[in-house]
């Protein structure tokens, strides 16, 4: 029995908006590919060889440590100074990838969208994507596009997960610091969530400050090549007192941190200072630390500092010893303070 | 100088809401930890072992050709008779890895939490996933969880990627369809669709239907070892016809469907003649549809007649000609259409 013609049925739209996320362009069928050839493999450009199977194929050769990660980003707003969500959605899984010393491989990509959100912002942000995958040397080898009704997300959420390979050798974990390593930052704190902060409208503060967010598997692999790594974290959400609480507790070691070793941007400080926040526990998107075996740290970290994300890396404290998960701060003023994890939530939404 | 204790000056909950996930559950510090270590790890269970990195290391050996893959799942609603939208995800990826000839090696999942989903919602939706995995015999090695305020998400999102390693020799893609190939589908057509289009409130009918969700892989395993196979799809968004218009134009093949052959439920067919609906459009989640050669065609269907998520396996049609992009139906009083792919959107948020 010949069934009705469902498509003309539910889709009668002759004048549907052009240049414009309809809950069609989630179906799976003749819209989702038209978004895909019309919008996506264009701006992704060369970052995207275009693939039509479930999924995509990459070869390797010999023995591997394969590195896998996911990251799903829900910035807000899209777009602000230094960055987008599409920029930050490649840079912090590249990161992730990095920050076990795995080089990146390839990425794939998950999109949510609203119906409704411009193709213009979709475009927007799949250049930025293009652009950081580039930067970083890897490709976005198999995507997914799905669409909810106007009001069930905001705007867009992308997840990026990655695959990467870890050369012979090397063995970072948080697990891995030792008494007398040295801890080195890449660069200055709390550029990126302080930037989002006053991208948000209405917070009434206006800065000159650009996010931070950088892919930094080059800056990795120059380390990798310059001295011995043990420890490596990206500190995001939650900013770096976080990272190194958990550090600590994950190497059972006490960590002493010198407050005013740390680099702390003026423009940060004022905003810190001004709505009662501290920078340590702001988020970074394109900086790491590291913990480094004290015959190595003078190697690496000159090494950092001639590279274009960690030309203002520097020392700021030294595992102490081993049997006591602590993190004490040594505060400029000569006293000393533990450090906790980031108890609540600062800002919501930072990535 | 000392910074005010902002924790306490933004996070005043002393009578937080228990059991209910709030923004902070996203900030990265102690209470994503208290997430992870309460709510994830115990539900998840021996499918997640325990990793603090920011991304999970898989050691493999010898040449190998991996597969990635990435699906994110907006199910509305969340559980419906069959399953949710946790087991969906699950199996989601394993298909998509399963449909290049891949064995899961590993999943990484992201969630994005709606602030405000209870607990409860949460673990039953981790529980179903713990299942699926081990269902699957795939681990969770690596997750990530946002938290966006009430109303910027519906109650939850879920992201699967996976990695899988495909044996040397299986060559299975969209573009392999030869002239003379069977084409075989598994099981019955729209299952899933119909099962959620009647869970959707106010929808005003009834049946007895479950979702067809369900991981492919030992399916997929079982048909490699019984013959060649040049093409597998999971029919998902889009249906059955979605997916064969796809092959044709990816092989440049003209393919012949009987409609008569097509396995499909009363109560789907029902539903559908209810409605207007197609069951050809309608989308699965736990169905193949394979072109294998003719002389492996009874053989690969046997056995897959003998497995779990294959006992309702049909053939449905051949491989006509090269050198035209067609697919015509046959249908039951005889005549012949033309089919095309969705052409818009059926029904918004079936996976």
């Amino acid at each position: 029995m010949d069934k009705p013609n469902f498509a003309g049925a539910t889709c009668p739209t002759p004048h549907r908006p052009k240049e414009t996320v309809l809950l069609g362009h989630g179906s799976g069928g003749t819209l989702s590919r038209e978004l895909v050839e019309q919008v996506f493999l264009p701006e992704l450009g060369e970052a995207a060889p275009r693939t039509l199977d479930d999924a995509a194929i990459i070869e390797t050769t010999g023995r591997q440590r394969l590195a896998l990660s996911t990251d799903s980003h829900v910035v807000e707003p899209l777009f602000f100074p230094g960055g987008d969500i599409g920029h930050l959605a490649v840079c912090g899984t590249v990161n992730d990838l990095a920050m076990v010393g795995a080089k990146p491989l390839a990425l794939t990509c998950g999109f949510i969208l609203e119906e409704g959100l411009p193709f213009a912002t979709l475009r927007q942000v799949l250049a930025s994507m293009r652009a950081a995958a580039q930067e970083a040397g890897v490709q976005i080898v198999a995507g997914d596009t799905k669409v909810v009704q106007r009001g069930s997300a905001d705007k867009m959420f992308i997840n990026a997960s990655g695959l990467g390979v870890v050369n012979q050798g090397v063995q970072i974990s948080g697990a891995n610091a030792r008494p007398g390593d040295v801890i080195i930052v890449s660069g200055t704190l709390g550029d990126h969530g302080i930037t989002v902060l006053a991208a948000r409208e209405g917070l009434g503060f206006d800065t000159d400050l650009i996010s931070d967010a950088a892919p930094l598997n080059h800056l990795v692999q120059a380390m990798l090549a310059a001295g011995e790594i043990h420890v490596l974290r990206d500190p995001t959400r939650g900013g770096l007192a976080t990272s190194l609480v958990e550090i600590s507790e994950q190497s059972q070691v006490t960590l002493l941190i010198e407050e005013d070793k740390l680099p702390v941007k003026p423009a940060v400080r004022a905003a810190c200072e001004m709505l009662g926040f501290d920078p340590l526990f702001i988020a970074n998107e394109g900086k790491l630390v590291a913990f480094v075996p004290p015959e190595d740290a003078e190697a690496v970290l000159a090494t950092m500092r001639q590279t274009k994300y960690g030309k203002n890396a520097a020392i700021i404290g030294r595992v102490l010893d081993a049997g006591k998960a602590e993190v004490r701060l040594q505060t400029a003023i000569g006293g000393t303070r533990l450090l906790d994890m980031l108890p609540g939530e600062l800002l919501p939404r930072i990535c």
